[in-house]
């Protein structure tokens, strides 16, 4: 089942060297989650001919215009596309403000339901879930009000193993053995048990946001061990002041909290203007942290069960 | 002395085929002028290379999304590059309502002013005017309150004819010469007659863009006998009940407005989605007016003097 986060914009606050503002698509098993939306971020979506009719969850980190400016011209095209799925958009406060406003003037009335769910500061919440995923915020120490997001699965059942399958189960007994379960006769003996006729369940992947944030440790024991992090690194270490000036963090610093959670990956991401050759930003990280990349326009990243 | 018009985007209500949003830049005798500012509207002047420290005026012509988008991205780099010009604004009611609703979240105060200048419906009015040039609105039928814009060089003064330029004549009488007027000496009489010395005036230019609206004959005498004219043309008369319908135009009717009104060129832009080959909107404006083209992304149309 499909786990795979889509790069549109690795760009800091100022688009630069054809690099776009902040915004990816996250697909969990056939949902398709965006997070963040920065500016021209439905130009990357067609560009990459990635449909964004599915998309019904939008995360936005926090309302500098990098991370969000893209949000508006995405509603107006669903609507001009005549959607009709609810959109779900997470949001510190404001966004909803902003976003009627400019409908209002507009005079638009869209034709589909928006759902403003909003953030708070310094929260661990669990903000979406459904059968197979949760969403989680992760408080973040930017310049205003800011959260990142943790993508997990839910635990899995087990697999059955095609080759040991009983003949004339049923399929009730089946889900039984799904969930761990022995299966019982009438007379409540075993019939099947459970080790016998099933795999172990897949592993839940996990996928962490954290942009835009300056180096920020108590978000380790939320994102401990988890498969694949993305983490801002705006700056290298020469600009470290200037990183936490502006509440940023160094790729160092990103590499740093990849270790001390003990991730499986780390993706570097939202580079100042300043850089033109991302090369010094990458090497900075491997000697901390070894399995990490850069996560640039049109990179795609897929969680192996 | 420079006339030119760059396109940045020809497209119409939605991105697609790699066409962007409504957005101009019109550089008048080293003046900067912006007209719209679609989304990627700034990525679109990094790509082209053109320099927007140096616009101080953008022109919105209407509050639909496509063509002020961009707008708020723009605000945000210059602000991030430190621009200290003042900014003018002109637009119809609510472009400051939404700026300065985001800058309050973003919790920015931009490095420069920004001056918001409200258009009003209907009107025809000189917005801007300096010693050598005027824009003023051209009123528009669109489904909300929409203004085209009119760019006018001021008459121009006559031209020394440096052949002929008497030794010892002085920077005043200079100056009287290129009024028009004769210079005379101590006693009244002509010492030196205007039409010996000077050539005529360079032509006064004129370029006016008129998007978004359904066909308006009422802008002809407004506009008649310019250099060029930005009509919009949406749609094929294949589709004409559906430019009716959303009050845009169709190719053939711009081709009509530019013949009604005498100009010298026509352009053709904000085309719907729809038309991925676009020659079937030049190829029906052709017959009705021939000196037409379509307008599209990076192509600059200069106006001789």
């Amino acid at each position: 089942m499909s786990f795979k986060v889509t790069i549109l914009g690795s760009s800091g606050a100022m688009p630069a060297y054809g690099r776009h503002p902040s915004a990816q698509l996250v697909e969990i098993q056939n949902r398709y989650f965006m997070i963040d939306c920065g500016e021209a971020a439905q130009m990357q979506l067609m560009r990459l001919d990635v449909s964004y009719h599915r998309i019904n969850h939008i995360f936005i980190s926090h309302l500098h215009g990098d991370h969000y400016l893209g949000l508006m011209g995405l509603i107006f095209t669903m609507h001009l596309q005549r959607r009709t799925n609810d959109l779900h958009l997470y949001s510190h406060r404001g966004l909803d403000e902003i976003i009627t406003t400019q409908l209002r003037y507009s005079q638009s009335s869209p034709s589909f339901r928006i759902i403003f769910h909003r953030l708070e500061k310094d929260e661990r919440k669990i903000i979406f879930e459904d059968d197979a995923v949760t969403v989680e915020t992760i408080p973040l120490r930017h310049k205003i009000r800011c959260s990142g997001f943790l993508f997990r699965e839910k635990p899995k059942q087990k697999r059955i193993d095609k080759d040991k399958l009983p003949a004339g189960i049923l399929i009730q007994q089946i889900a039984s053995l799904k969930r761990g379960e022995d299966v019982l006769d009438e007379n409540g003996n075993v019939k099947y048990k459970n080790e016998d006729h099933t795999l172990p369940a897949r592993k839940s992947r996990s996928y962490a946001y954290c942009s835009d944030t300056a180096i920020q440790p108590t978000m380790v024991d939320q994102i401990k061990g988890i498969d694949l992090l993305y983490h801002e690194a705006t700056f290298a270490t020469d600009e470290e002041s200037k990183a936490n000036d502006t509440l940023h963090s160094t790729a160092a610093q990103a590499a740093i909290i990849a270790k001390m959670a003990n991730v499986s990956k780390l993706l570097l991401g939202h580079f100042s203007a300043r850089y033109k050759d991302l090369a010094p930003i990458l090497e900075e990280a491997k000697p901390i942290f070894p399995n990490v990349q850069l996560a640039l326009e049109g990179d795609e990243f897929t969680l192996q069960e």
